[in-house]
């Protein structure tokens, strides 16, 4: 379990490589909920995405020799990138443990960061077998996506820097997918503004994280090939913990909500968010009576969308 | 001719109630082309794009007399939006004269803003005549699109903003449509910057302000359908004579070139630009000996796109 002093201290240590990223908000949007919506704009982040916050948090406490030989993660998303920006900072090896299905142009970007790609067959059991393999021949240490500590804390320091942006919130929204995110903003603002309500998000066709907290038993990860790509995993016993310790509750979306509210927040914002990032106001959208009359801070987690299907009229 | 001391003015009258967007860079940007970018992200002003300026300078520049019959424009876009936010803020009557052809989004966001909407059929000669009748009738106050010394003063506050906020610009770029914007940042650059060179981006397929200077003679709008829909119209000999006296060039990039700069900003800077505002980056694709080790300073001029194109993976 982290606490709000793990944050803390992460906020202090990643400091100098991440940005403070802004707060939006739409006219629009309020009217439409009859809410006041405050947005948090990790979509601006380093990397396009929240990712760069946990893993600069995790490569900058590790000690010398650890470093020296490098890190290493399976990740063919936002992480990836993340791990490569926050390697690079520290100028040590990264090596990144990809599907051979990922796009060119996710390689790319992860090669632009001075990482090394190797490629494995699109399973998980794949990815995780050559990324063990890879570790044990270099040296190199596992920096996971979601499921520790480190990651988790860096995470949460969006929860605390929405959390001093915005005064008075009634309700926290972010989405779920390996549980990193949502735990270690649930525990910021858990913490800062206690009285508020912790909602996670996530799409109903993949609402293994739903089914986790009210069962009382961690799910696999539900294999559905929802648009919101970022939250296809699962959450791992550590962050289920801490998700349940901070009484976090989970709404979903379906996958044209999600739609939809990607859709909303990038014609009103005029910021691009990936669909992981929609699915909150998504929720917002089936369930107005949630919204209506509070203050909301949502976290819009990335903004890392191919754009090459972008049609023009 | 406007001078610098009417976009000062401008400036003043025009703060309570527009935006002073922000600049953003992307590293990236900067290495691909060996030049430091300076975005002036006026796709985040009021309405989605810089016309809210004009507009707004023109309404609060009315005597009460005037104010009172209302306002009237001819458009179904970014001006249309921009006088509607004008009027209200005024508490003034807005007409706009819309072809019948218009998207029903654009009529629904004037409406949005309080304006009354009257259609007619999708001509210039219609438009012009309808909205002359109706001005005939009500006695409202004729606010066009660029051809007026209040609307360039207006738009010019975007380049004052510019020069305010970085300093040496070896360049400054912004699309050249109607003239308005052009004219009043080339006027404030001219003044504030004065070394700088000042570039228009046009549409290769409508290049008139290019043969207009070129020639020396002001030439027809080139009718044809660039996907830089905001630039389908053509100078005035008002705009022209700015343009001239301020040693405006015109650079040119082709549809394919607008749409790779386009997709280019948003994926780097995760802001929604509409495709007009992706023609300076396009120009600079065709010709990076423009850009290479130079400080360049580029108007996004708006961000109101048709995200229902938005095809998710």
């Amino acid at each position: 379990m982290i606490g709000i002093q793990d944050i803390l201290q992460a906020a202090e240590r990643i400091a100098p490589h991440i940005h403070h990223t802004p707060i939006m908000t739409s006219r629009t949007i309020n009217a439409m909920f009859g809410a006041e919506i405050f947005f948090k704009c990790e979509n601006l982040q380093k990397v396009g995405a929240f990712k760069a916050r946990g893993a600069v948090n995790a490569v900058m406490q590790l000690d010398d020799n650890t470093a020296r030989r490098g890190v290493i993660t399976h990740s063919s998303g936002n992480h990836a990138q993340a791990l490569a920006y926050a390697a690079g900072l520290r100028g040590i090896a990264c090596t990144i443990i990809m599907p051979d299905t990922a796009p060119a142009v996710k390689a790319a970007a992860v090669r632009g960061y001075g990482a090394e790609i190797i490629f494995c067959k699109p399973t998980l059991e794949s990815r995780l077998r050559t990324m063990e393999e890879v570790a044990q021949r270099t040296g190199a240490h596992v920096v996971p996506p979601s499921d520790d500590d480190r990651i988790m804390a860096g995470q949460g320091t969006a929860g605390l820097e929405l959390c001093e942006q915005v005064e008075r919130l009634d309700l926290v929204m972010a989405p779920v997918g390996g549980g990193g995110l949502m735990g270690g903003v649930a525990t910021a603002v858990r913490a800062l503004q206690p009285g508020a309500l912790i909602v996670g998000a996530e799409p109903a066709i993949a609402d293994d994280a739903r089914e986790s907290l009210r069962t009382g038993v961690l799910q696999p990860p539900a294999d559905r090939m929802t648009i919101a790509d970022g939250l296809r995993t699962g959450l791992s016993e550590r962050t289920f913990a801490q998700l349940r310790s901070m009484g976090v509750e989970i709404e979903t979306a379906s996958e044209e909500s999600i739609r939809s509210g990607t859709l909303l927040v990038m014609s009103r914002l005029k910021v691009v968010i990936e669909p992981s990032a929609g699915v909150s106001i998504g929720v917002l959208l089936e369930r107005p009576d949630l919204a209506r009359g509070r203050r909301i801070g949502i976290v819009l987690c990335g903004g890392n969308i191919d754009l090459g299907s972008l049609v023009f009229g």
